[in-house]
């Protein structure tokens, strides 16, 4: 059930002298606890001492007293106290729903409720295309779970997947300014998710699956996509494609490796290893080599027109290898053939840290902490929002490699998911497809007026 | 189908010359022509000009076209422009879902996101009472409807009742800070629409039923109630009787009228008219006259504990008239005794314009725009959240009348809606009953800190 350690954030008030060489000291002992550091904030500074919060990075409890012990060993340091801000930001849930105008007169009152809104009712009954400008419900995805494969962590059920959703949710109306209602569904089989989905699916301009098991997500959202005219998006599937086909179209941009002579190989051939190798093979038209412990997965894979392999094989004789398999240090130095490209993307724990792919000789290497999904979806989203488009198709996704690609600095193979540019430009990206492949419209000027400041 | 007309609401620019009167002449000749006048705001003084903003209720396009003549038939008056404000502020959706933190390091996004996020799963995993703490689910409503009776308007589809489940939503956090979810459920039976709520109810703290036509909505709340553990309420009828019980007591203070000794009438007996009848009745102890048009609603008035009886014989004999018809001057001037209470309570249009009433004789008149649910449900859900209540019971619908009756200004029936302390009162009074009834506990410190600010 919970079968993978996620680590554990905490920070770490310390206050020490205010002499050179302290910091180092510092950053010295919770490296050599085996702790990442994050932010180091200086909370005051007197004549005499410094105070700082130290964001650390640790496996568990037992880890953060080893920090901690390691810092209380150090002369002239003393730790204040020890916080968790994680769940500081979590206190009272991240999400809300809000007016988008106070609501401060008894004007306003009477215009955003009765009896004003009935007027706007009538108008939408009259003309159906109206709910487009002025309701929120083309500008709305439902975040949909049903627990069962929640991060790494597997079925922990609805109530503990829930900061997951909220946490696409955030970030979704962060980047793009689209809202993403979680839904957790209380459902014991396909047909009862599929029926529940239908029902509440006219509230939404889209359905944005996210953390269900396989095969179960499969099915659900191919009969999904044919009861709904809407767009259905699996994110562990379409969204980690084309944020992965983003990170191989800039290492062969930066390895000056032309894509179609790139020998591409993916270990895991799961839900998400399989749309990789899937939209892999459509951008480059070349067969992928694939790797998975299931002989069924195995199957899937060739009858895709990909090539059943092994690790052995694909370490051997790949380009370019991909991992989606959640097996922390699967893949072993020794088995980094010099010069080649790495996108260990199992979260939180890769298949091969990128730092020692890199050491044994990799060109190129990342993990799941760069090469991440907040990339993709909320451009997708706005995008296909923005331009009506009736579903997500290949080509869109594709085009979201192809702009993420663009957009990787010089030496790095995703830009940066804060530039809230990215996703405006992503988003720009997805829209052009869809209207490039018929699922699409252009915008009329009505709507990006209501879209405006988003 | 779409049956009631409503008004619209429209800003009129006018430029006039800046001497004494001409403001009222402006407002005579809108009155003259029939038509209500809102706010004004003065939008640009000169020297020899004044420009301003009059907002105006209208019957429709036609008695706005009246309302124009007669300013333009003025001296010194020019209109400058009209505007459709209530579509302004309807364009792009009234709500929308926003991450209650910035996320603009990449400190946070690990923190919100994974791999932060994950710490938090296992936690709730591990004690599932933490989802109260650390999720959006019990700060959360799902404003459920079929859109099968909207406002006045009857049955006009999922989407035209949209902007009125974002009403709801944007006040609902406007005045109590708790999240609204809309969700229009694309349901053929009763049957579909439970099973539909059962499936996405673990995402909610607390489910509210609003413009689902009668009887199916009596049934619906009745199943839904006995399937889940989380108070289900239909605030049509609830959420209605707590605020017209308000409007009972405040005008039996104010006429010195014991409560028990008020002979009180009940005009329509749908879904509305018999919640506030049930709910006066055990306010009261005492039976309540009830007429309606169908047999069957008397015969269940009467089986409630009612007495069956007319229009005239309740304005013959009645000291205090509700009326809750839908129909337009149902109740003509003469009708009324000398001394009456008359809460005419349709939307948009009374049972008798409340002025109408008081010129006829009546001691005290109010109509829908003041006795208003506005009042009733956000205080009512904040409380029954905050006290984790497992139902909204009788009690606490009482204890939001006696509250909203005590905050009711002298010579008023209902306290401002827009006064933020009014609902915080009716929220403690509502968690307050529900302690007390045994369906609530008190809240603990930590939950009262994540709570806080809102």
């Amino acid at each position: 059930m919970v079968s993978t350690q996620y680590g554990l954030i905490r920070t770490i008030q310390v206050r020490n002298a205010n002499v050179p060489g302290v910091l180092g000291a510092l950053a010295t002992a919770v490296g050599q606890a085996g702790a990442n550091i994050g932010n180091i904030v200086t909370v005051h500074i007197s004549q005499n001492h410094v105070v700082r919060d130290i964001d650390v990075l640790v496996n568990d409890e037992a880890h953060l007293a080893d920090v901690l012990y390691n810092l209380n060993s150090l002369d002239d340091v003393d730790v204040l106290e020890t916080r968790d801000e994680v769940l500081g930001l979590h206190r009272g849930g991240k999400i809300e729903m809000v007016s988008r105008h106070p609501v401060d007169s008894i004007a306003t009152l009477r215009k955003v409720y009765t009896p004003g809104v009935a007027d706007v009712c009538l108008r939408i009954a009259d003309d159906p295309s109206l709910a487009r400008l002025y309701t929120t419900i083309h500008r709305t995805v439902a975040i949909i779970t049903d627990g069962s494969a929640v991060l790494g962590l597997g079925n922990i059920g609805l109530a503990p997947s829930m900061p997951v959703m909220e946490g696409k949710a955030a970030l979704l109306h962060q980047f793009v300014g689209v809202s993403g209602v979680p839904l957790l569904m209380d459902v014991s089989s396909i047909d009862e998710f599929v029926e529940a989905v239908v029902r509440i699916a006219p509230t939404f301009g889209g359905i944005h699956i996210e953390d269900v098991a396989a095969p179960g997500c499969f099915e659900l959202v191919e009969r999904l996509r044919a009861r709904l005219d809407m767009p259905v998006m699996q994110d562990d599937q379409d969204g980690t494609a084309a944020v992965v086909l983003g990170a191989v179209l800039a290492a062969s941009k930066a390895t000056q490796s032309p894509l179609r002579q790139l020998r591409i190989g993916q270990i895991g051939l799961g839900a998400a290893g399989q749309a990789v190798a899937d939209l892999l093979m459509h951008a480059t038209d070349n067969p992928v080599l694939g790797a998975d412990l299931s002989g069924e997965s195995l199957e899937r894979h060739k009858s895709h027109g990909g090539i059943p392999s092994d690790i052995e094989e694909i370490m051997r004789t790949a380009d370019l290898v991909v991992a989606t398999t959640g097996v922390k240090d699967l893949i072993k130095p020794e088995m980094i053939r010099p010069g080649q490209i790495i996108l260990a993307l199992s979260n939180p724990d890769a298949e091969i840290d990128p730092q020692v792919a890199l050491s044994a000789g990799a060109r190129l290497a990342a993990d799941g902490r760069s090469v991440n999904n907040v990339l993709g979806y909320p451009g997708i989203w706005s995008g296909a929002l923005r331009s009506q488009a009736t579903e997500i198709n290949r080509e869109m996704l594709v085009a979201v490699g192809q702009c993420l690609a663009e957009l990787a600095p010089e030496g790095e193979l995703m830009p940066n998911p804060l530039d809230l540019d990215v996703h405006r430009r992503v988003a720009y990206a997805v829209a052009r497809a869809a209207v490039a492949t018929g699922v699409g419209v252009e915008m009329g000027a009505e709507e990006l007026e209501a879209w405006s400041g988003t």
